[in-house]
């Protein structure tokens, strides 16, 4: 099961607004639940090199079904999953990229911002996949 | 010069309408002028495997400042510019990308369609560009 | 706005003196705001493997519009950016990489030097940005 | 043995010359020995998409020592070498690449153009090439 357009671009609208909000500038993808991108828009000024980085935040919390930062704090040195980054022709593993699940706790996609810090960039895509998901992420969310 | 995030959406939404006018699920981008990717829609139904085609025609388009479908004529087996696409890690030299022009004649990007015929392709390209640009390409159009 | 070959000229010329001052052997690169290649030269000596490193550097310099080591800072084990080298292609976060921005606080570029300590290589890349733009950056430099 | 930065600045000023001389605006790459860019510019309007090109020119002339047109004869469907692009990452066949032979029959490097027609690129190439090499090729220049 899938995002729809209808979807991406409404958790787009919502996150665009939550940028607007905070004063910031952002880049922002939707993946559907394939992680293939769904929609994208980079808001003006927003850097072209969070282009990659938000893509690459929404295909790895879709690849995990998990916020990208849950994955960042396993990925340090010495930690479990160190270097996972090197994986799947590249990860990004701080915060920015939640997964999308629906009301029946279908993964239907995920969201990647990056253009700011990355306690707004978290909030930003908070705010996109809460307008057309659930806020709380069942256990293990999947797919179809 | 740039293409801004509403002249992209704008182009993005005249070019679904024309998809949906010709019975077809496109992929959508929308590039700036130095190609780096502005904004992004996959229909549903769309295929997945022209995410990459609508993003490299929209490159290619930039990059060489003409429509795709122009690169390739000459691109064919025996024609002076044979197996260019193996630049630029991958162009596509088929319609479907063309430049946008502004009408002080300045690139600020392009878009690249694909999902369906190229005839197709090229006819929904065509109604986002003119939806924020020109329709008729100066010969040397450039970017500042 | 894009930086030209006459300022990407100048800025290597002054680059190359800085670094004949300083002993070293530098590769240069000056790219576009659109991070594409305006221009590079490797000194003779110079390593080749600093070809990239200085294109990476110019690169990140442009997709962030920020000096390269002050990402750097933020993308250590447990910071805020680890592992954003991922991005892009590869990115470079060490010194060395800086955005030319125009008298209006445009940003027009950016150039990468490597070749030496990161100090040096960081002091042959101001000297290459001061010579066409400002020494200091705006809080926001953009691009039009 | 490999080219000078002095040398490949006169080849590419010499080249930049031929090019004004015709009117066009082209990407020049020089490399060394190793196929290692040692110089580069992209003269103002020039394509972007045609600095990947104007490097890979110089690379397969450097690779297999002979001019890039030469291989393209070669590589046609039916031809011994159809599909030779696929290697190397990414070879390009039609002309444009020159390999530069010092006085002594050594191969010192090569020369790529891009920008206008493969004509053009060629005579551009050629002027580069003979402003600091041999006009004629050796039947196997080779390098030390």
């Amino acid at each position: 099961m899938h995002v729809t357009l209808e979807e991406a671009q409404k958790a787009i609208a919502a996150a665009i607004d939550k940028a607007a909000e905070l004063g910031t500038c952002m880049d922002i993808a939707v993946v559907d639940s394939g992680a293939n991108l769904k929609a994208f828009i980079r808001m003006d000024d927003a850097w072209v090199g969070s282009i990659d980085i938000a893509f690459k935040k929404a295909k790895t919390a879709c690849f995990f079904a998990m916020p990208t930062g849950q994955i960042g704090k396993l990925s340090q040195p010495g930690g479990p999953l160190y270097g996972i980054e090197h994986s799947n022709e590249g990860l990004i593993t701080f915060p920015g990229g939640l997964p999308i699940v629906n009301t029946d706790g279908i993964l239907i996609g995920a969201i990647g911002v990056s253009g700011s810090t990355v306690e707004h960039d978290h909030l930003v895509a908070k705010a996109g996949a809460e307008a057309i998901g659930l806020a709380d992420l069942p256990v293990h969310p999947w797919r179809t």
